[in-house]
């Protein structure tokens, strides 16, 4: 599956000459860049460690993300990228079009790439505000593009964002994937790496509207010459409500098992099951949300097909999602459902940044990029002592179907 | 030292005969306890571990602790103590007062409720509104005091919290304390712990005033005859201002340096470093706050020298800070340096949850007591993507000194 590698690829391990012949704008990614100030869209964050982005597309969270920010002073405190030695051979299928992508990883790409774009285009209509589009660029190898909605009409908080990064393995990282990944030496590393991840959190103002969480990512190692060693998939979706609505659970999970039975009759129960166990604070003993689907490490069909699966969840994403807001975004509500919504986004912050595999991968990474890690976090949250809704009210039926999870399918 | 261990002492280990003895409310501490459902205040978590206990007596953030909560129904649902096999005759000689504390861990419980007294009642007349007193108490043995005051006229959040606990260490516990304690080896554990402390976290309204964290423990980890194996102290007490006023931290750091200077001159400049170094967010290269002390299993001199030692720092807690707050709690601020205000708690939520090792100790504790551990979280925070205050500007002022910690005495 890995054997059509052309001419072309092995440029990656000659980047000096690859970088000559790339000129430095090449890359500009316009479409749906609905913001003027592109022109310093070429950022980068030179302390970029490796380390913080395999986090984030190994784990349930995805790390290199977005945010729109109010006050456009700050990005002109963001870095211009002029560092031509900046590795961008890797990308040079895409980019320039010449060739068509032919591996995987391209493919991969490609399709983030365009899921991104219909994500941001219809969130946008939604919310009748555009998205902040931040790029970045990773000294190592890869860039992101983040694009982040912040105090809109009908998200409080949304980022789509996608990353493709490159570089080498660190020993600790070999470590880390050895028990799942027995091909994997440490004697043998550093080894090469490619990544390519989606990520989304979407967080409404209004407390009847669910916040959404969807990851997906392709991970490759390589060997030293450059054919594959290891590679997998990862990711999945799930809904975070404040106020529970049967229907809206119901619908989600049916829209992610439907994806998910065009490919295996097993992935839906097992992929259930895994997300009911990865998002859950075991120190409330109890679930993020109502579910979804989780899986990692998938690697036991051929990469078209698992590809063919991957593009099958993503495609889900708006189906899965966009009933839920337009049901709710105009749902009229009170101060105390607002303040439960807080306090719940209280437990969403606990989840992140205690339990997440990414976020803590990521913030024990010297030099990762925070602002990408923290694009999970939603813009406001709350904490009070000993808060424990009335019995039977609607914020105890929520914690009640947290605390026992259900199948709603 | 620890050889005037009179006869009494001996009921701790014959439990049965002590618990006959000892009628099941005569421990009520009603001095100060200002509102009325003190009937209820007999509460217990049956799931209480004492991992987490030991965590929060052991490390930089106490866990054991309060917060006012607004609806009363919440206190109804708080399990009555109605289980007369709660180990007491720790406290024996403190609550029937028939005889005087002799040991150092009885002086210590002695001094820290007095100090949780005199702390609590200043901060009332401060803000003009009592504190809600909320008592606990754990099934392995001990109990704790929390005092909160929430959504208060100058404080949004504060707690003040003693407890004092005993049990059994469990190998894990002993296994992460070996490294600092030689003498325990795990193969001969379980061992018999007592610990008492009182934490603190005070976080004003007002952005012009700084959020304040205190805590002070004495920990005893007992052979199979009763006497003392190891012994140390430990605590500190830092600053954490969201607008840098240079008067104040001096102001903060004098009275410390004072307090401290009177017992030894190394344990200033010593305990102002590891303070610097402690509360820092690696991820963010910035410290918490303008620091303070700071200092873990402190045994190097006479139990007597430093629970006197301890108890100069405990008392130079209202110093330190009540000029400070009374300062600052009037001070005219816009909405910009409120929500500036709550983006720096944001941060102090990452140091929580993210670095702080009682915390994180207790969170993975399964059973431990999340309310008290969460004691330290403020009352609302907020995360925004990329905020950067400006070059020069008063925001910009603190970051710097955050980022550069600064000798203030």
């Amino acid at each position: 599956m890995f054997s059509s590698i052309k001419p072309r690829l092995f440029l990656r391990h000659t980047k000096k000459f690859t970088i000559g012949i790339l000129p430095q704008n090449q890359f500009n990614i316009t479409k749906y860049s609905t913001q003027k100030n592109l022109n310093n869209s070429w950022t980068k964050n030179s302390k970029f460690a490796s380390w913080g982005i395999i986090a984030s597309l190994t784990s349930g969270f995805g790390i290199y993300y977005y945010f729109k920010y109010n006050d456009p002073k700050t990005l002109s405190s963001a870095k211009i990228h002029n560092d031509s030695s900046v590795k961008r051979d890797n990308f040079k299928a895409l980019e320039n079009n010449v060739e068509k992508p032919i591996r995987t990883r391209e493919k991969m790409e490609q399709y983030i790439k365009s899921l991104q774009e219909r994500i941001v285009k219809e969130i946008e209509t939604i919310d009748n505000k555009k998205f902040y589009i931040d790029r970045w660029e990773r000294a190592q190898g890869g860039y992101g593009i983040s694009c982040i909605l912040q105090n809109g009409n009908v998200f409080e908080k949304a980022g789509v964002n996608i990353s493709v990064v490159s570089g080498e393995l660190p020993k600790p990282a070999i470590q880390q994937m050895k028990s799942r990944h027995k091909e994997l030496d440490p004697s043998k590393g550093p080894f090469p790496f490619f990544a390519a991840g989606i990520s989304i959190v979407m967080h409404p103002n209004n407390p009847h509207a669910p916040t959404i969480h969807m990851n997906y990512r392709y991970f490759e190692i390589e060997k030293e010459d450059g054919s594959p060693l290891s590679w997998w998939f990862g990711g999945g979706s799930d809904l975070t409500p404040s106020y529970l609505y049967e229907d809206d659970a119901i619908h989600f999970h049916k829209t992610l098992k439907d994806a998910c039975d065009k490919h295996d009759p097993n992935y839906y129960p097992d992929f259930k099951k895994w997300c009911d166990e990865y998002f859950y604070l075991k120190h409330r003993n109890e679930a993020r949300g109502v579910g979804g689907i989780f899986f990692d490490d998938l690697d036991n069909k051929p990469p078209e097909e698992l590809l063919a699966f991957i593009k099958q969840c993503g495609d889900s994403f708006l189906p899965s999602y966009v009933p839920l807001v337009k049901r709710r975004m105009n749902t009229a509500f009170t101060a105390e459902e607002k303040q439960w919504q807080q306090l719940r986004r209280g437990r969403y912050v606990e989840f992140n940044l205690v339990w997440d595999r990414g976020t803590k991968f990521g913030l024990q990474t010297p030099g990762a990029r925070i602002e990408s890690i923290f694009m999970s976090l939603p813009l406001t949250a709350r904490w009070e002592y000993m808060h424990i809704p009335d019995k039977n009210s609607r914020e105890d039926k929520l914690v009640q179907v947290l605390k026992h999870p259900k199948n709603w399918v």
